[in-house]
């Protein structure tokens, strides 16, 4: 019988070695929250591993799972290795639409160079961003050169995955909903690049031109026109990613204090959520509710109670 | 000079007499978190006021405001007052589409018995659907026998405001995206009926088909199709609303124990982020990280410290 210890550390050297399966495996266990998982996810942490991880953003119906697949074509025709996290569950990466998109995805399923995975919305908010911020450190300990993170930009959990992102990519199309403004504010906030998608399609200049009167306000950022379907314009599209990839990049250390505060949100939410769903826990609440005491100044009393924030500071000795 | 105790009867006694600038102030109040609003918001808890809330939750390009421009009609007509909560931020109702939209919705400008209110996303999770609930109920105060909540369905907080609707209603429509499954399955679930908008379109006809699929597998709610550019199906839908509501409802006190939940977690959180982003905090955490400690374990460490969980129970008398 192996120890936790050996299995931990043979895993650790097949994801290093490239081996696909060992990091699926490690991904699924650290996406139910197995302890052992943990313990491997902390050696990689002091394994220096690049990898450019570009966030891919859309709305449902803007053609981002085609726009990725063209995309993993063009790095697979430069050599490099791609790595592809969907947490849209919609995703046909996630084997959530229809037949003929999954089948389209089976054309890398042979290829070592690629690896795909989707993830599914947790039901504790922050879960599903811890969960993508470890899947992307294992993609990038696998030898991936590119992650590439497939979102649809809603969510505060979505905002926190694409804020850890190198580059941003905002991707819009013609006919969703009335205007741009469908667009989350926040997202728009994020973007470092924007791709006009469908350009071959009418209504695609109109698109331009209410992007261009945002742009205009902030800082220019690149707008690139593709038409994934029709395969134009992913070169400049992938250019223009290298390009940005240029300027000076968030450092290591301050994606960590971005992770420590994603983990630290979750587990108290978690914490939370296990308390009040004690029996005595809500056999009180109910009791103090029905006695005609408000929501607000019950969540106030208790709040006196839960939060300690007595954290020590330990001095080095 | 007038104490805020006065001011604030006087507010509630104009809101309860039905007078709309009244509610919008002290909705207002309450989305910046105004102490005096919290008091002036406590004593309308103990006011028993009906009203039937309709949650109508769809993606951009579904067709939601035209729709809730014609129920607002419709419910008009039959002499019922209608309030409408927009927490869609692209939503027209909010200001934000396109100028068209806009000028429609100004015919119910000077109608007393239509309030409509837009509500922007809080930087802070569960901010919104707390700011949310409370409009709700100062609309059933100032007397809206219908107050209609639209949604697209996305994120904890709009989940949590669907949730205390007593009608949900899922707007799907042709077009969007590459199919049904684009729509959360979280937001399925709470459907009481759904409406296939754009019924008119082709395209219409397979999301039907779709939605049987899922509709099979669950217990069969309502399917109403609609065009609500053409004014068609209204009426049916707003009857199977009304026949879904004289089913037996979430109690005040269910409801009441969800408000009591949303409130409690909004305040954690912020207490959490004013901790976190406290100058010595911030500091210590760069230090332990920058000392090769992963976010993982760090976070374990502070949780000991800020989680107390120790709400005492008082006995009564």
């Amino acid at each position: 019988m192996k120890s936790q210890g050996q299995k931990g550390s043979r895993l650790i050297k097949a994801i290093l070695k490239g081996e696909i399966r060992a990091a699926a495996k490690l991904i699924t266990a650290l996406e139910n929250e197995t302890p052992w998982a943990y313990q491997v996810y902390r050696s990689l942490f002091n394994q220096q591993k690049t990898g450019l991880v570009v966030g891919i953003t859309g709305a449902p119906g803007s053609g981002k799972s085609t726009l990725i697949e063209k995309m993993i074509g063009n790095y697979r025709q430069q050599g490099r290795k791609v790595g592809v996290l969907a947490v849209d569950p919609s995703s046909p990466f996630s084997g959530g639409a229809i037949l003929g998109d999954r089948v389209r995805m089976q054309r890398y399923a042979n290829d070592p160079g690629v690896f795909i995975r989707s993830m599914a919305t947790r039901g504790q908010t922050g879960g599903l961003s811890i969960a993508a911020g470890s899947a992307i450190r294992v993609m990038k300990a696998l030898g991936m050169e590119v992650v590439i993170v497939e979102t649809v930009g809603v969510g505060q959990d979505e905002v926190d995955i694409i804020k850890v992102a190198d580059v941003s990519v905002v991707l819009l199309a013609p006919g969703q909903g009335d205007d741009i403004q469908s667009i989350k504010a926040g997202v728009m906030e994020i973007a470092d690049i924007f791709a006009i998608n469908k350009s071959d399609l009418p209504g695609a200049d109109q698109v331009a031109v209410e992007l261009a009167e945002i742009n205009e306000v902030q800082d220019r950022r690149p707008v690139i026109k593709t038409s994934a379907i029709l395969n134009k314009g992913i070169d400049l599209l992938i250019a223009s990613i290298q390009n940005d990839a240029q300027r000076p990049k968030k450092d290591e250390l301050w994606r960590l204090q971005e992770e420590f505060k994603q983990i630290l949100r979750y587990k108290l939410n978690k914490k939370t959520e296990q308390w009040l769903s004690r029996k005595e826990i809500e056999k009180e609440v109910h009791r103090q509710l029905a006695s005609k005491i408000d929501p607000f100044t019950l969540s106030e009393q208790v709040m006196e109670h839960l939060f300690a924030a007595q954290w020590v500071v330990e001095e080095e000795g």
